[in-house]
């Protein structure tokens, strides 16, 4: 008897990492700097009681917090959230770029990221990604059949000139009809650290516009907004919000999981017409709302100031960690090795010498595995495109959920094996 | 220029009842017996204060409650519900039936619906639902563009004779390998408060595994359990996880919202392979797990016994209030309605002599409205089935969030209408 799983069903493959986590969670003593968690003891324990007591002691908002709410989310923190990103971006007041009315709340930014490609793309259809980019983004591709066409990345972001040209290539083959968004992971970007300047940003809009006509439809640029928050070094880079005609063309996702406490899953988007309308009729069907307890504990931690002051203490400790992974890498790494240092996330990335292998069955990664320490390897972070090989002799290196001293030995010992 | 939007993202309809809801909120004097809320002053709101307190004042819950956790689902979470649900179907320990290794913890079980009907059906495929069903259902159902086939309801359940004409037929029209799966909102019914017996639950499963041949693929039984708990009177129904064969072919889903707190959106689903593999990946790509918080409450709360309690109070409360609204009908509604009298849940269903319309656009929906009092209109919970033309003259009437008062004054306008 034949599956009767659906098309969707039967192509959904695991996460690429999920061997990763088995195998760190089978050897309690290894070093990962392979993890995507966040620092574990900076998580804000008291924080979260103080707020969640506030709210359940208040007769006005301990039954609203705990009854249904909205699709689109609690209405104070979509208001409060569209508030805080238009001060980021340094916008006007009442500028509808970051209006809370197009905006949705969701579980993490990942749910917006699946539902905004579900609004957008049928089988078949092109998405433009960075090379490399966020892998579990390169699952809802898999999963939904949609073809990647990647763009390389520089130290300031996608090389706009290779944009141009797939852009002018994918119009010349009668495929721009199929490209409906351009998927960017703009600040300390996972996995190789590297934020978009606003002028990339610009560039990047511009050119998407110039080739909508041949398109005969919208390309969007899809802005994930992740790590934002999580900047430790320099100022920040104002988002694509913030871009003349932004309104109609940019969607930008966002999360406090990260910033925040990642067992919370609240995150959100702001979206052009139409699809805003169709992501939160989708999102309707999906769960229709994320739990309102969560988003009035966001709420709270905003207003009241906590949320302000907890990012502050992460982006200090990150530091702290990133600053011993430099270190730890510039002494025991060989000068042949490619560092990008980050200026904030959780990540750095370490390109090889051309020629070593860091892939998972590379005598590099059984070498490291050996020694008791793993990382993520670069190729897993890269789309499937006819266009050019996999790179395969890169690293992304963790300093999100190791300790400042499992960091130094980790370095140590993965330069030794190097 | 055209969209951009994806045929999903074209197609995906705004949920029936949106307007009724900005009806309600637009005129809050307005009673309505159309929200699908649950009771608002039974919200367990110093039980979950002091659950978080104790998760968040422990050395070693506090900081996992606010990282990130597996997809899957907590270990504690999956392990307690497993044994409770095991428990309520008087099934063996260690009965696989009910085994957590097969488990998903989602956000409410309506994200369990979305994903269990994603993994198993592609554009044109079949779902066999009841007549009527609950109509959030029926959203996911346009959406993915599958065809419904509604199978008639009687005061136990389905018209097995009836299901199995339906199957006889779609066998002979070649269209049984279409049929992917049969949806069953099993107990206390959205919206009939219908609650299938074990006897028709068994029926069922036999006939579709009777047809599955013709299929060339099984033909999942999808149990929606949501409202289980909230029964008043007599004794509990076994689910179908207690059938034979139950392990290859039930896909069961419940959710500890609506007996618990709505606002903390945490549902599971027991499923069969193939199913169970593919539904854990696309939840990883929806958002790779639950909020861990929420998840900690939920298990802290059944582990303590503060959820069975929550759940006794809950389903005193809500015989009462079902109580009043029996009452208020036989005092003020014309003996020619027929009114379907449920053992639980929120929901009780009346059915006017034909001829009576109850629709939006209705002189009875316009003169209720008038009066301040709003219902459900019957046919908004008829899936499009061109085998039958949609009744309209049904009304769902809830109990859930209304107070007696409104209750009974409700209900009172209405009759006055009638």
């Amino acid at each position: 008897m034949k599956t009767a799983l659906s098309e969707l069903g039967r192509r959904t493959a695991a996460p690429p990492i999920s061997w990763l986590m088995s195998l760190a969670l089978s050897r309690p003593k290894l070093i990962s700097l392979a993890a995507g968690f966040t620092d574990n003891a900076s998580l804000p324990v008291a924080d979260v009681r103080d707020l969640l007591d506030d709210i359940l002691c208040s007769p006005t908002a301990g039954r609203p917090a705990l009854q249904y709410g909205a699709t689109q989310g609690d209405p104070a923190l979509l208001r409060l959230t569209a508030d805080y990103l238009r001060a980021l971006d340094g916008g006007r007041r009442g500028d509808a770029a970051w209006s809370e009315d197009r905006m949705i709340v969701t579980n993490g930014s990942q749910q917006m990221l699946y539902i905004a490609t579900e609004a957008l793309c049928d089988e078949d259809d092109i998405v433009i990604v960075e090379d490399p980019t966020y892998f579990v983004y390169l699952g809802i591709v898999q999963s939904h059949r949609l073809r990647a066409r990647a763009v390389r990345i520089e130290k300031d972001g996608m090389n706009t000139a290779h944009l141009e040209e797939l852009l002018e290539s994918l119009k010349r083959s009668g495929e721009l009809r199929r490209v409906k968004l351009l998927y960017l992971v703009s600040y300390f970007q996972n996995p190789s650290g590297v934020t978009t300047s606003f002028e990339k940003k610009s560039r990047m809009l511009k050119l998407l516009k110039k080739y909508e006509r041949a398109a005969g439809h919208p390309i969007y640029l899809l802005e994930d907004a992740a790590y934002r928050e999580l900047r430790f070094k320099g100022g920040d880079v104002k988002s694509a919000l913030a871009l003349p005609g932004a309104r109609d063309r940019v969607i930008y996702t966002g999360t406090y999981s990260k910033p925040f406490a990642t067992g919370t899953r609240v995150g959100f988007g702001i979206l052009p017409e139409p699809v805003f309308t169709a992501a939160l009729r989708i999102k309707g069907n999906h769960d229709f709302g994320t739990s309102n307890l969560l988003q009035q504990l966001l709420a709270r931690a905003l207003s009241t100031g906590s949320y302000r002051k907890h990012v502050e203490k992460l982006q200090k400790r990150y530091r702290r960690k990133a600053e011993a992974m430099g270190a730890a890498l510039r002494e025991h790494f060989p000068p042949d090795v490619e560092v990008w240092e980050p200026s904030g996330g959780l990540n750095f990335w370490a390109r090889l010498p051309r020629g070593v292998r860091s892939g998972p069955k590379s005598k590099l990664f059984r070498s490291a595995l050996a020694k008791g320490v793993i990382y993520v390897p670069g190729e897993l972070c890269y789309a499937d495109d006819p266009g050019r090989r996999k790179p395969d002799h890169e690293m992304r290196l963790s300093f999100g959920s190791a300790t400042e001293e499992n960091i130094r030995e980790g370095i140590r010992r993965l330069g030794k094996v190097l």
